[in-house]
């Protein structure tokens, strides 16, 4: 399974003619080999009209067709077999089990959007019969189901290799719609990106699809990307990077004449509130959880739990005592890329030279190149509410703890956050009042709300969210994780009068697909 | 029933400070008191931090209470009796029974909201129940529910002063979401809109609802629509008028940190395709019906058909002429306002000027101010193909038929069409093959496609899709008819391993609103 450093385009493998990007591991500091050349406009031009002239055939697959694709997905994925876990290990600094996991995850995510495709609540067909004799007007046959927007473009993340990249979620969750797909491969794990583009390309084969249902490009600089968001045929963006790299694809799309959907994931902290009752009945506890999901894969989730808050008092101090007993004697971890532990160790610096926040324990030292120590800093409240640089992320395994001297500012803390995927109570039985007061702001600040647990590790299942209010998302209405990912990515269309010879299947009048449809307004049984 | 002038900021009625506007009957011309004095960025203030304070009580409001709400606003309208017909007449020219009409259908959509508030579908509830003994992890307990983005601005149109406007679709859609609503009134109907706008307060007052749920602006310039669009407790924004004044507000919304929805509906010319098999065989039947539907109201409808497209020949001939024969005996209408009559005839103008559309006839004479008469052109495919301006609205009752040689020609003016809200196929058994190779194309440039029938009249149903790729809307995600317009103003929260006493009663374990929820993706039957 030798490397090429190709791109591929609708199949073919094309050579980019722009520099070359090359895998850095992170392990060793050592580039890897092959280079791989960016693609410019042309590229993208090319990729475009492919996908462009595949979009009517591959949206109206059956069911079946498309589900048996995402399948082959999963299937050629696997029959990679180790080389792919090596060499997304290599390029990432992950461990070979983490990427077996995620590998797992990878495929699981694929068969369930199959299942998803398959069982059609995702077309949501709205059947309003005709009355000819209702007075004073008849009303007419109306039918309604979603179809898909057009090709999507997709941004991998760094710290998902396998997961949110190339064959991630917004890659299955659009080709399921019916979309095709134009992957930017993240300049992190190109070679991992190329072995998946070539499964996701060889299954696009064996299914009998249209080549231009899927391509992958390469790209050092913002070309690639920039062509991609404002090229006229690409109907939606999905993104899951930094805050910066969000925004520069917002602002891209915002020069179209056409608005288009972009479903950036950037930013979160995800706050995790101690309630009294449970931080004095178990704190100690509280304490291990915390640091285990804290430092979890170096802390490069964007779940990780970058803000504790709670009332100040005996019952935090021995939870920050704990907690720090805890995190001397976690060792550094290899991050994903040197630029990745730059910034990292940039924010925990600005962090610590804040003036407001005080260090309450470092990680262990780093052993090696690009180790990132896990980082916990305390903060007033007041001091947490003057200053914004307070709430920024730090990628990496870095928390604040922000001590409230009252409920009112603990409230008010709360009621300052910005957009986030996820927020956190940990309470008991006695903590429930004060809970629920609490829980209409988090409704407003987080797409998951989490009772007793840790927000790292994302369900993908029907009722997962994982989303959220700006910054943590552009678009708090879509989930990036789950099933109902797939809504991003599909409009509706009605038809009226429409002969049962003209509509689509899941129209017709004998409901072949045997759909619950809502039938004037009433779910079928 | 006295009007004020007055705007009413969360149910107070406050005189506004700036320019004041005035109605003018445009059947006479006559300045209809009293003034509404404008208002500026302070009542913005005022009427968004009221509209704030009201969110989280309102959205969580019983879905009987909200339901209940919704009648009520019907009701207080009914009670208003025929001043509001006869103010919304003498504001829009529009005749007496067209009010009637048109009253019936708001409180009608109202009442429709109310009963699927009630039926609780919108909330898209998903369960996936916790697997506490699921191998290698855990499953924890996912629950899932869509809740009211925050509060919205609505900006009513002017063609429908009621069922458009203050108490219309939008802010109808909103409120049954959970969203308190601010409207910026249109400036050709505030008395209609004072009127409206006090039903609406009465309800919110009977109903024992926080006073932010609704507020009225009225506003001469910019200011007060670029305020709201630009307030960061905005979270969304309804919208149906021009193009020109939906780019705005998309244009004021991107100069936000935090990404909004904008859902404008802007501009539509609706295409009418007539095939060879349906134009021979009742040629004289069809331009009966499209005669109608582009006199109805003087054209004034967002779904006017506006263009026609056919093979040219002589059965396309005998349908001019006949077109052109009741065409000229329509009556002049008066438009709705001196502006839009200026912009109709300007419209037509540029039209006839074009050099490349024909005039195949007018309708009879104005016979007093502010009259449209009705036109109809005709230009060759080449010429529609080559010239975007031929693709412009003329709001108003003018149209033009686009006469192509061949059916090559026929798919490219169909493939090169903007967005819109609907398209229509007139055919008979024997057009069936090529309509079916159309169909595909259509789909994807409008929300709505009929099958003979006419593209005015649209209904209020859960299966209706008013809404389309742009520059029909902003939005072709979204439909502003019909029950699906809810969806507009929701998005999805998920609550992980929840208690039962913590969880609202939509997620209650025992399902105490009787939902038919997605349970494990399964729906419950």
């Amino acid at each position: 399974m030798t490397l090429t450093g190709d791109m591929l385009i609708g199949g073919q493998a094309i050579a980019g003619n722009r520099d070359a990007i090359h895998a850095i591991n992170p392990t060793t500091d050592e580039v890897l080999a092959p280079g791989y050349a960016g693609g410019g406009r042309e590229q993208v031009e090319q990729a475009c009209a492919l996908a462009w002239a595949a979009f009517d055939g591959y949206r109206e697959t059956a069911p079946a067709v498309r589900a048996r694709f995402l399948e082959t997905i999963a299937d050629e994925i696997e029959a990679l077999g180790d080389a792919l876990i090596e060499r997304a290990s290599a390029e990432t600094g992950l461990p070979l089990a983490r990427i077996q996991g995620e590998r797992g995850r990878t495929c699981q995510q694929l068969r369930l959007f199959a299942q998803v495709v398959r069982a059609g609540e995702w077309l949501d067909v709205r059947v309003d019969p005709a009355q000819p004799g209702r007075q004073p007007l008849p009303r007419a046959d109306l039918r309604q189901r979603q179809i898909a927007l057009g090709p999507v473009a997709v941004f991998g993340a760094s710290n998902f290799p396998l997961a949110f990249s190339v064959a991630g979620g917004d890659t299955a969750s659009a080709l399921a719609s019916g979309c095709p797909v134009i992957v930017k491969a993240h300049g992190a794990h190109p070679g991992t990106s190329e072995l998946v583009g070539r499964a996701v390309a060889r299954a696009v084969r064996r299914s009998g699809l249209p080549d231009g249902v899927f391509s992958l490009l390469y790209g050092a600089g913002h070309e690639v990307g920039i062509a991609l968001v404002t090229d006229p045929r690409v109907k939606a963006v999905g993104f899951t990077g930094s805050r910066a790299g969000g925004t520069a694809l917002i602002n891209a799309a915002r020069a179209r004449p056409e608005p288009i959907p972009v479903y950036a994931e950037m930013s979160s902290i995800n706050p995790v509130f101690l309630f009294p009752a449970a931080l004095a009945a178990r704190g100690a506890a509280l304490a291990q959880g915390f640091v285990g999901s804290l430092t979890q894969g170096a802390g490069q989730f964007c779940t990780n739990p970058g803000l504790l808050i709670a009332r100040q008092g005996e019952p935090l101090d021995r939870f920050l005592d704990e907690a720090a007993r805890l995190l001397e004697r976690s060792p550094a971890q290899t991050m994903l890329t040197p630029a990745i532990h730059r910034a990292y160790v940039a924010g925990v610096r600005a962090l610590a030279g804040n003036g407001k926040a005080r260090l309450v324990m470092r990680g262990a030292e780093s052993l090696g190149p690009n180790q990132g120590q896990a980082h916990l800093f305390v903060a007033q409240a007041e001091d947490f509410l003057a200053d914004p640089r307070l709430q920024e992320e730090v990628f990496g395994a870095a928390s604040l703890v922000v001590q409230c001297g009252s409920d009112e500012a603990l409230r008010e803390v709360a009621e300052r956050l910005e957009g986030q995927l996820t927020a956190t109570l940990h309470l008991d039985e006695a903590d429930l009042p004060a809970a629920r007061t609490l829980v209409p702001t988090l409704e407003r600040k987080a797409g998951r709300l989490l009772v007793n647990g840790w927000p790292t590790g994302v369900e993908v299942a029907p009722a997962m969210v994982h989303g959220g209010p700006f910054p943590a998302t552009s678009d708090a209405r879509a989930t990036s994780v789950g099933t109902a990912a797939m809504l991003r990515f599909l409009r509706p269309v009605c038809y009226q009068d429409f002969p049962d010879s003209l509509l689509p299947a899941s129209l017709a009048f004998a409901n072949p697909l045997q759909l619950r449809r809502l039938l004037d307004g009433q779910r079928e049984a």
